[in-house]
């Protein structure tokens, strides 16, 4: 599946690293443990990072019922999300071919309240389980009382695109003979091991 | 120094992980590879993540000036500019109390042209040994024609504050006896040898 081409999801800059393939758009968002939300409120924007999780073509998000910012959003004003991987430093020959590797997202939505208990139990073990697999059975569930706490909003991933770099870096054909070392410095992934108590 | 209260940089949720305080925002800010900045064109939200170096009480940006959201926010728009870096799953007895151990910051402001040809090489420098230090001394320098290529943005640091959560998961009185291990997994950080080509 492709999400169509629309005024907000064409990549004008280096556009060949742009792709609207849901796949790779999915495989970002399963990988990034969090997404940044913007929204405007009286012509000002604002931004926050928050967990997320997605599930079909959405994202979940969640948080306290006194949150600011999930109340704020869950009126159906316009969203825009991006979730960023950092993969590695790119050192070229010369200052301006300098570059990095990563692969982003963004997407713009509307969020919608979730109010059936059943899928909100589904959205909760998703993102437990998605923090560390297999989670969700080992853990004392939400109770009434905690339930009675969170809102939860799932966001319609709309009108999305993808970058993505990846490779060496490219310098131009006068700069390959200087003496000056070239590669990529990746970021170390993934975790430690866990820190029982 | 602390960042003065304002109606935009009060923390309402959790308001115990806030702070304010120049040093600790500043020390985000300088661990932080890159930033997510929004902004809004005819009340819709935008997004972009983009790479950073702070240098005093402001941060700076660069692109090319062909760059559509480098063009549109240079015009001294609202913008807010988030940084986030994520350093554990926090596991808990209940699903209720899972958390992340984080440390982000929110800030305000408007984008400044950078046109003064000696900033814009300090600017620069200060970008590339962010990502490898000493890096600047090694590599060929931008020649004219790059210059003119590249569009440089400072941005003031302002209504800023940042949100930190360290240590164990936080389980309620009740939940102590249940036998579930709880701890933290931390995230893998820094980085991997070069690979040099």
């Amino acid at each position: 599946m492709q999400f169509p081409k629309s005024s907000k999801n064409q990549v004008s800059r280096l556009a060949k690293r742009a792709t609207l393939e849901a796949e790779s758009i999915y495989a970002i968002l399963d990988e990034a443990l969090f997404c940044t939300l913007s929204f405007t409120e009286k012509n000002e924007s604002f931004q926050i990072p928050t967990g997320m999780v997605r599930m079909g073509n959405e994202i979940m998000i969640h948080g306290s019922v006194g949150s600011h910012f999930l109340r704020t959003i869950s009126d159906g004003r316009a969203l825009c999300v991006t979730a960023t991987i950092l993969d590695a430093i790119v050192l070229a020959k010369s200052a301006f071919h300098h570059s990095v590797n990563y692969r982003s997202v963004v997407f713009f939505s509307k969020a919608i309240l979730i109010t059936d208990p059943q899928e909100a139990e589904q959205v909760m073990a998703a993102f437990t389980n998605k923090m560390f697999p297999g989670r969700w059975d080992e853990v004392r569930k939400p109770n009434a009382s905690e339930w009675k706490k969170t809102m939860m909003l799932k966001l319609p991933i709309e009108e999305a695109s993808a970058k993505v770099r990846t490779g060496p870096p490219v310098d131009d054909e006068e700069d390959l003979s200087l003496a000056v070392k070239t590669g990529i410095v990746p970021l170390k992934k993934g975790f430690e091991n866990p820190q029982w108590l």
